[in-house]
């Protein structure tokens, strides 16, 4: 099978290529993002450039390209600060994507990386799988576009899509970035490090939570589910767990120690602010668990798997 | 005030220019269009070209651009027969659009035509103002994709937009078009003309229908309304009222007699049928309605009104 990642270079979409490679080592895998870490190509292919690009595209694609998995984006806090960049990659490089794929041999299966960002506005206490999504960013907005664009490709049979919605993934490795959502990585990741963390919300704050092993597991469940399991829509809000900040904060302070803790410094941020205090905390997810999706078990095990395997790997 | 009117060659386009002109004569109005019937150009500055096109976009704005109806759009039938000429004008072209009102020197109000096709897939008994959009053709898909990126581009403040999601309107003057509605209008005028009609779809077939009257009405009424008359969300459904084919022929048969009836003749077309049975039939418009929106009071007025403005005019 050939296989591409959009967004390969980004620390989910190099974690499902593992993933992918683990299961099947024959796999042959494309990764594309505008730029990758040191090392990864000596295990996969990679193309750098922008998924807006149609030559860029064309270098990624195979003639029998099988399965795309599209995790490429330009982040919340990211799409909102460069209007044009957002919708360029996110909006235009979903249609551009789906075009290239339209042209292969045989209709790819495309597994489309979505997210609760969809959501906003006036909102229920609890959202399900029948809220009306009411993006209130531009990244949110995009996301919806690119579902849509999912579902009529899918419905024309060009592809055979699954758009997923993803919570916030927790706990994120490596630097801070532009994702509105970053500091919920950022207070357990840093501290750990021994690193001084700003959070830029209050400690009340919800947060509706997977875990990167998780959401690497939904991408390939995602793509293995047989097209009967998607009979009537082609998107899903993924399970995942609600905890507010504090409660974050607690279950480092269970598995690492209070030190840890104390290394959180709470430095509002209304820009921040304004764009998380519109997403959704609360989601009931019977359709996903019903099709398999799993969410985490707890808090504490998240934190457990990020310092077994990030910290002190 | 400078008013551009998108797909102004058309017959709701060109109404709505003729019902702005006559509350305001001193009204400067702009009709961009691929093609316009003999003699608009007396009445109103045309310019000829397609909507996502940069050069005629910019022909057609002046700088003091004030208001915007984006009409344009490639009909229902019509973008399901030529899928990339649907994405290009639909959704490239509603985009093309904003982006060159987002130029503007002050935020011009759009009000965007989107449609009932919105809705479609597994559907409630009756739709209302909570029923996520879940579109089964490429135009449906597009309208959808407008509405996010009209809302998108008001809460940024480049733009004070409204989407009206419009139901089948009913009678269109005129030929009969690739729209897959195209019927619910044909069964009336062409009788009522003189001429046989084949109707493509089972006289059980219900319709959500607006006179085009009525909607002409509901564009100057959103363009009017107050950014604060849509604090929540930028789209409304507008009201309408369901009637099955068999309904509007009784209607048509006691105001102009049973001969014009018996001119329409049931022809089965599997390929509308299969667009048609996806449409919403019965809804609750409580947010339209509290807004100030009208639907007509039945359909026998539809038709008298057809009679005296289209055949006895």
């Amino acid at each position: 099978m050939n296989i591409l990642i959009t967004g390969g270079g980004g620390f989910l979409g190099s974690r499902l290529a593992r993933a992918l490679r683990a299961r099947d080592a024959s796999a042959r895998i494309t990764l594309l993002d505008v730029a990758f870490p040191a090392g990864l190509d000596r295990d996969f292919t990679c193309v750098t450039g922008e998924v807006s690009v149609r030559a860029t595209l064309e270098k990624a694609l195979g003639t029998d390209t099988g399965s795309i998995f599209h995790l490429a984006a330009v982040v919340s806090g990211g799409a909102e600060a460069d209007f044009d960049l957002g919708y360029r990659v996110n909006m235009e490089g979903t249609h551009a994507l789906l075009e290239a794929a339209r042209e292969l041999a045989q209709p790819p299966r495309v597994v489309y990386a979505s997210s609760v960002a969809a959501f906003g506005g006036v909102l229920p206490e609890v959202l399900d799988d029948s809220t009306t999504p009411a993006p209130q960013t531009s990244y949110g907005t995009q996301k919806v576009i690119g579902e849509y664009l999912v579902a009529d490709y899918t419905r024309k049979g060009f592809i055979d899509g699954r758009s997923l919605r993803l919570p916030t993934i927790v706990v994120r490795p490596g630097k801070p970035n532009l994702a509105a959502s970053s500091f919920a990585s950022g207070i357990i990741r840093e501290p750990l490090a021994g690193v001084e963390c700003a959070c830029p919300v209050p400690d009340s704050t919800g947060v509706w939570i997977l875990s990167p092993k998780r959401v690497v597991e939904a991408f390939v469940h995602a793509h293995d589910l047989p097209a009967s399991a998607w009979p009537t829509t082609r998107v899903v809000n993924l399970p995942g767990i609600t905890l507010t900040v504090r409660e974050m904060l607690d279950a480092m302070g269970r598995v690492a120690g209070g030190e840890a803790v104390a290394r959180v410094k709470f430095v509002p941020d209304a820009r921040i602010q304004g764009i998380v205090k519109t997403w959704p905390v609360r989601f009931a997810t019977p359709r996903a668990l019903a099709m398999g999706f799993r969410p985490d078990p707890d808090f504490d095990s998240i934190v457990r798997d990020h310092l077994e395997n990030e910290v002190l790997a």
